[in-house]
């Protein structure tokens, strides 16, 4: 695929019955466009997350196909699940890659959702980047409480859908939006002590005074008898992973504690890995264009 | 360019004449299966480095192409340059990139040496792992002498060619073989002390000590005011990027001297950067299929 590329992350409210998932994703496959190229099912959470990589028109004509699938075979007044949802696709999110901006991206997402109401006739929340009001941009606000709260909540000034008027009955409501690239990032340390990962998670996060693009916890791994920092660093790009860890190193020495190592879940953007890289390395004027991977996808 | 895929950078003897270069390097563009990445000329060696990729199919298929209107437009005897050459196209070496071995890479390498042969009738040396004989692996023993002393020294026991028997008249002899990805990497250091970068130089290089796939000099940036730890990294799966850079910083630090700072000439395969951050990153179990790009290319 030449030109721009754009991530679409769309996660479904299905985990368990295979058939289902698998006839969902089929109509992904093979098509002109897009790449499937991951996704995971949880049972608990009874929800499949699937990464997509496509161009703009790919995506765009190809995606209604897979909400329509979803429409088809997910009930949600049957779906019970630990994960919250509101929607039988619960939420959409598209990711600028390569070679396309935040704007364009975000306009991208707005011409898909578009386009699902017209061909599916669902209600629609804007998110994010692509929020009509600040208030709408997170996910957890316009998702609190959930499915079965959705055909009142979406009444209420300030929650009026930004397409559609009515809940679906059986499908909900889903969220479109844009948003740079999340890299779970979680840093594991030599302690059993829970309340050292807590207070280093609260000490590097955003909302109580750390760097501005993570998110964090404490987390305990019982079966290890460790604890981990565990992050979403929602924009790589102004919030680098090598800066995050940096700080880790320097809050978990005011403990005494070591850190053992770190762990990426999932895909990472390889300018991530490369920034990093000459981060440490102290490069002089490197460009991502020198790595040979990068010039040859040119 | 799906399957193996291998790099070849051949270095021909002009870089002064225009003309004559794109004349040459016209051979290779546009054609299935071969990718110009990048080419650098350089008038007072008057040697152009081109770095292709290609498919084992389609290097063997246009290259010699590319040798043929270089022996047809390159006339050595009236070749002057202060880079050390034997042969129109001097050498030609291909790097194993991506799901083909070095085994593979070095069989790939006598099949366009033995087509060179038959098409071109130009005599020629395998060198690194195709090399017929411990002796002959190295290209600068072989290049000994130059293109002035090479009608001789191709008749001596030892250095007789793997293909022909004579030196052509105007070609000269080339050098086929195959060999790890080379990685240009320079280190500067906060000194104008030229014995400090040879020292560290010497200790961090194979031949006196240091680290197995390190080759290495100092040298003065007179303009800067600082020296450099020249070096060319000849196998980094092997000796990786990262271990020799903080063997430099242990071995400036006993100078209490500071590394300000580090570049890598030209390209890096994506595996050289990925390994370099996940070292730092201290990550467990980093798999380089979670690079999306990585995951693209498959």
């Amino acid at each position: 695929m030449k030109g721009p590329l754009v991530e679409c992350i769309p996660n479904f409210s299905e985990g368990r019955r295979t058939e289902v998932i698998e006839a969902i994703l089929d109509t992904l496959r093979g098509k002109e466009g897009i790449r499937l190229l991951d996704y995971s099912s949880d049972k608990d959470h009874n929800r499949t997350v699937v990464t997509l990589v496509g161009t703009p028109e790919g995506l765009l004509a190809h995606l209604p196909l897979f909400i329509g699938k979803a429409k088809e075979l997910i009930d949600l007044r049957q779906h019970q699940g630990q994960h919250p949802r509101m929607g039988a696709v619960d939420v959409l999110p598209f990711v600028p890659l390569r070679s396309i901006t935040m704007e364009e991206t975000t306009e991208l997402s707005k011409k898909v959702a578009q386009k699902l109401y017209e061909e599916l006739n669902i209600p629609i929340f804007l998110y994010e980047e692509a929020a009509s009001a600040p208030h709408r941009k997170n996910l957890a606000t316009l998702r609190k409480g959930q499915f079965e709260a959705m055909a009142v909540k979406i009444k209420e000034e300030g929650f009026i859908p930004d397409y559609g008027t009515q809940l679906h009955e059986s499908f909900g409501i889903i969220a479109v939006g844009a948003r740079p690239f999340l890299v779970a990032f979680n840093v594991n340390l030599a302690t059993d002590k829970l309340e050292i990962a807590e207070s280093i998670a609260k000490n590097v996060r955003h909302i109580s005074g750390g760097l501005r693009y993570v998110k964090g916890m404490g987390v305990a791994l019982e079966e290890r008898g460790q604890v981990q920092v565990s992050m979403n660093l929602t924009d790589f790009t102004k919030t680098p992973i090598h800066r995050v860890f940096e700080l880790i190193k320097i809050e978990a020495a005011r403990y005494g504690v070591a850190v053992i190592g770190s762990e990426i879940i999932g895909l990472v953007p390889m300018a991530a890995m490369v920034d990093t890289a000459a981060w440490y390395l102290r490069t002089e004027d490197f460009k991502e264009e020198q790595v040979l991977e990068a010039k040859l996808m040119e």
